[in-house]
């Protein structure tokens, strides 16, 4: 009953396999060192037949990012409840699992280049970037935020994707601290902003407000009052 | 006397003049709006002529970016006196000038897509990141620093890279504020990794150590403290 299963195929069906061998093979090599032959030979059919779906290595490689980027978006959700610190902890912990399954081809994406860098890529790209923003945005309770917080939140967004991409190069340092870390970060870019913006302040005001005594951030307060010296 | 003076113009001297324009022109456009007949134009000199020194667009935009490669990081270069915090400053007072002064063709570079996705052009822009990279470092007065300081060192430069693309897009927050804020957050970004590590902290006590009561770290310190609830 189960032979010819491959020829049963549909149109969209057999498109969707080959994006995800596509998706396996250019989350471990940059998209240069994989070759269609490669691909189908991975999907179990002819190169030919792989042309059929996709005009060349550049499209299937942009569907595969596609994908990639719908999956990473999708782990941003994270429900409204709790207090903030923990809730973009276990958004760091899911951002973290997708930097390390899709690892050599997120680098070679977010590093550039010629084989990823065309204006569809760098289109997806900042799509997922505006999906993180309006979540954050979101999460925070405001529905157009000030210059001053958009910056944070955007320049908070660009500093997960840079340690992130540190930490593949070499995982020196434990990946579960370096969320933790951007948890952190995230209430010290927002604290420098608010150390000169009254609106930054009670915005952040707020957040600490609705924190729990044993929550990330202060435990992070707890820590780094022990570090300044007492007669500051 | 000064008849003739394009004609007797050697190799070398043409080849600059010619990036000059070029780096002038990218400046203000992104590479794909701007053609050889402008260059041309713009350097008093014939189409085919600017073929003679470049064999197309993509290789005098390489020339002109590598020539702002150099330029940014000159400016870099910061005398090793005086408190640390006040350097920075000095140091991102001329980052965005020179940002200021590049804007459009530094947002189009950074950005990527087709025309600037080269892996020459990653190449010059890891280049200058690593001479950033290397002033702080010799700033701090580390040689190898530790992979926790590395990452804040790196991160940072990241930061700076966003804030001043952040900043390019409607300018809507002064730039001085965002030079000094940049300062802060690379004291806060290290702040938050010596919360959790001795060696971190230790540096971090040394830096602040030798900053002045009146300097931008102090004054940092003393907003922030302004603003946490007493009873943390």
């Amino acid at each position: 009953m189960t032979t010819g299963v491959r020829r049963r195929m549909g149109v969209e069906e057999r498109r969707e396999q080959l994006i995800s061998v596509a998706l396996g093979l250019f989350s471990h090599r940059a998209p240069e060192d994989v070759s269609i032959d490669e691909i189908a030979e991975a999907a179990g059919i002819s190169r030919p037949l792989v042309y059929h779906y996709f005009p060349g290595k550049q499209s299937l490689y942009e569907a595969a990012l596609g994908r990639a980027a719908d999956e990473l978006a999708a782990r941003f959700v994270e429900p409204r409840e709790g207090p903030l610190g923990e809730r973009l902890l276990r958004v760091m912990g899911r951002f973290f699992d997708f930097v390390d399954e899709h690892g050599p081809g997120f680098s070679a994406l977010m590093r550039g280049g010629p084989a990823v860098g065309s204006s569809r890529t760098s289109a997806m790209i900042n799509g997922v970037r505006q999906s993180a923003y309006e979540q954050i945005v979101d999460h925070l309770g405001l529905t157009v935020p000030a210059p001053r917080m958009e910056l944070v939140i955007r320049s908070w967004i660009s500093l997960a994707e840079s340690t992130a991409l540190q930490w593949l190069d070499g995982k020196r340092i434990p990946r579960a601290e370096l969320e933790r870390q951007l948890v952190h970060d995230f209430a010290a870019l927002a604290a420098v902003s608010a150390a000169y913006d009254e609106e930054m302040a009670g915005t952040l005001r707020a957040i600490l407000a609705a924190e729990p005594i044993d929550g990330p951030f202060a435990e992070l307060a707890a820590r780094l009052f022990a570090l300044v010296p007492t007669e500051v």
